[in-house]
């Protein structure tokens, strides 16, 4: 597909902010969590550009909420992930895998702990509402699971720490790594935490109340022009660049968290209630793993695939994910799915591209 | 929103079907179960007019399967639904509202019996794969879940017996409403089952293996030349004169069946372990509910809306959630959520739509 137009539709739900991402000329969208994503501004080159330089807003909104409440609530988040999350912090967000009884990957939310017995969700694009709606029935859990009026809205980039500070106060500046903080702004609660979909630092604030929407994005920018505010979205060169999986494309419910490189995060010690548990513990040793993958030749445009690995005697080895020019590294940065006989650093092997096959070489880390 | 551009991903699936798709010209898609499905070839009237008169082939792999196997098959269908599915014959098909234990709708899928202990659930745009594994894990049912690669393609439209005759035989055109064959093309397997988003006639083919996608649509394009075959796909004119309601659009997770016009799917004497059974039982008189409208005024374009309705005090008295001008009966013809107190056949009321205060008519029936 060259791209597509989409046909409006409220089943497609739109955000709190979308009048002003409109207004802000969004060239392209993608759907998630049935809700508009937007995907370009400018062009994806100089969106990044700018995101490196600058600060951003993003409308994150498709990044939904499910809440869990109640006394059962750690007990429902912790069947779904192999991450021990009975140590977080009463402001700790903590990124998870989560995975189903057979330890393949169902998301990779941010779990975000609200109080003892009440945890967010922000999730990518799989419906983990049901999931956790079974399972509380299932096991007869006494928990609320629903989706609430929470829409994350994402300041990113070097200059985030400023526009915070003016909007929000220096105070929330000083929040720790995936900590946050509760402010109130104008009669409206958010939470403002420390983290986002980038490599340049920055916060999520999760507005709860779609009606102060357009608001919010305006105060931001009222304060932010002469730091070159703009609008922008998740960047495909950027997150690769970082090593930031995207749910769906690098990761399927195909794969184990191990496989995807999220075993530092399966703490198979403690979180022996996760009921991936057993299946994770036989399948430590994964025989195929995520690899950051430089690709030869010419600039390649954005994009996600699954461009065959073939090593020297033309066998499949694996599969490209994603894969885009970068501009700052002056080479074509990748992430694929290797077979263990070919994922040390260094490992030569071809891409079957649409453009022809091209040379790739595993490397040792991602760029940023 | 006036429309917008939709990036490529492949997390945003393509069907067997795309290139076939594509090549007919498909100009918009949606995104649906995480996969495209188009939703205009020439225009929403021509695609209408030619459905209504011809027949057409619609790449609808979008709705996906969830397969439920296993000797606790039916307990776990049973439990997501009011319909009493133990009386199903080993070739039926049935309409199924699904709820959760609250009695709200989480999906209204078509349920395919493949064998006793084997079904398929025919999805509208929600992930029933996880409620399904959660439900099984937290029930500690006897069954796999999981999305088998089968795509349904629908041949739909007055000619459609024809085609089909042509392509499988005539024995398939035997086929009763809302029951399946089972065929082989080129050691493909099939099901064939009378069925479709459409009020025209026809079937759904449930393709069983991407691979042979493209050859099963040129198999039914060669054949139906004559017979003024085309691409088309579910055609919002068409569905709400017949009454068929969208997921998402009319029918949310805030409804119960009663609500949206499917208590005759609600088998409460027989159908009691399903999760809802309690809920819907307290719940089986609603305060408001699904209707069909005329809209006055100038040709509406075919929309999916929440277009407040209010009544002579300007109170609100409900909404409508589907719109749109109908060549056929020469009137704007609407879906709506209506408060009883203004349910009635006859009951005037107005609608506020983008364009302007319009006056709305409450009707006793669909159109077709």
């Amino acid at each position: 597909m060259a791209g597509a137009y989409l046909t409006p539709s409220i089943r497609i739900r739109r955000t709190p902010f979308s009048s002003r991402v409109e207004r802000a000329g969004v060239k392209a969208y993608t759907v998630y969590n049935h809700m508009l994503l937007p995907q370009v501004f400018e062009s994806i080159e100089e969106d990044y550009a700018h995101l490196k330089r600058a600060v951003q807003v993003w409308d994150v909104a498709a990044q939904r909420q499910v809440e869990v409440v109640g006394p059962d609530a750690l007990r429902l988040v912790q069947m779904t992930t192999p991450r021990d999350i009975t140590s977080m912090a009463d402001d700790q967000c903590f990124y998870v895998p989560m995975v189903d009884d057979r330890g393949r990957m169902l998301n990779d939310p941010v779990a975000i702990k609200r109080d003892r017995d009440r945890y967010w969700l922000s999730l990518a694009d799989t419906d983990m509402l049901y999931y956790c709606k079974g399972l509380a029935a299932g096991f007869g859990l006494d928990v609320e699971v629903f989706e609430p009026d929470v829409s994350p809205l994402a300041v990113q980039g070097p200059k985030a720490d400023q526009l915070i500070a003016r909007v929000f106060g220096e105070a929330v500046v000083a929040t720790g790594f995936f900590r946050y903080q509760t402010v109130s702004v104008q009669g409206h609660e958010m939470v403002i935490a420390r983290s986002g979909w980038s490599h340049q630092g920055g916060f999520e604030i999760y507005l709860d109340g779609s009606d102060y929407g357009e608001a919010l994005w305006d105060l931001l920018f009222d304060a932010g022009r002469d730091l070159d505010v703009r609008a922008g979205c998740p960047n495909t060169i950027e997150r690769i660049e970082a090593g930031l999986l995207s749910f769906g494309s690098d990761i399927t419910i195909e794969h184990t968290p191990f496989e995807v490189g999220l075993g530092k995060y399966c703490d198979l010690d403690t979180a022996t209630s996760c009921l991936g548990h057993q299946a994770l513990l036989e399948n430590q040793e994964p025989v195929r793993q995520i690899r950051p993958l430089t690709i030869a030749g010419d600039a390649l445009p954005p994009i996600d695939c699954r461009w065959s690995l073939t090593n020297s005697d033309g066998e499949s080895v694996g599969y490209v994910s994603s894969a885009t020019w970068s501009p700052g590294f002056a080479e074509n940065i990748a992430i694929g799915m290797v077979s263990q006989t070919h994922w040390n650093a260094g490992a030569i092997l071809k891409a079957q591209t649409p453009t022809g096959v091209r040379s790739v070489v595993v490397r040792e880390k991602y760029w940023n």
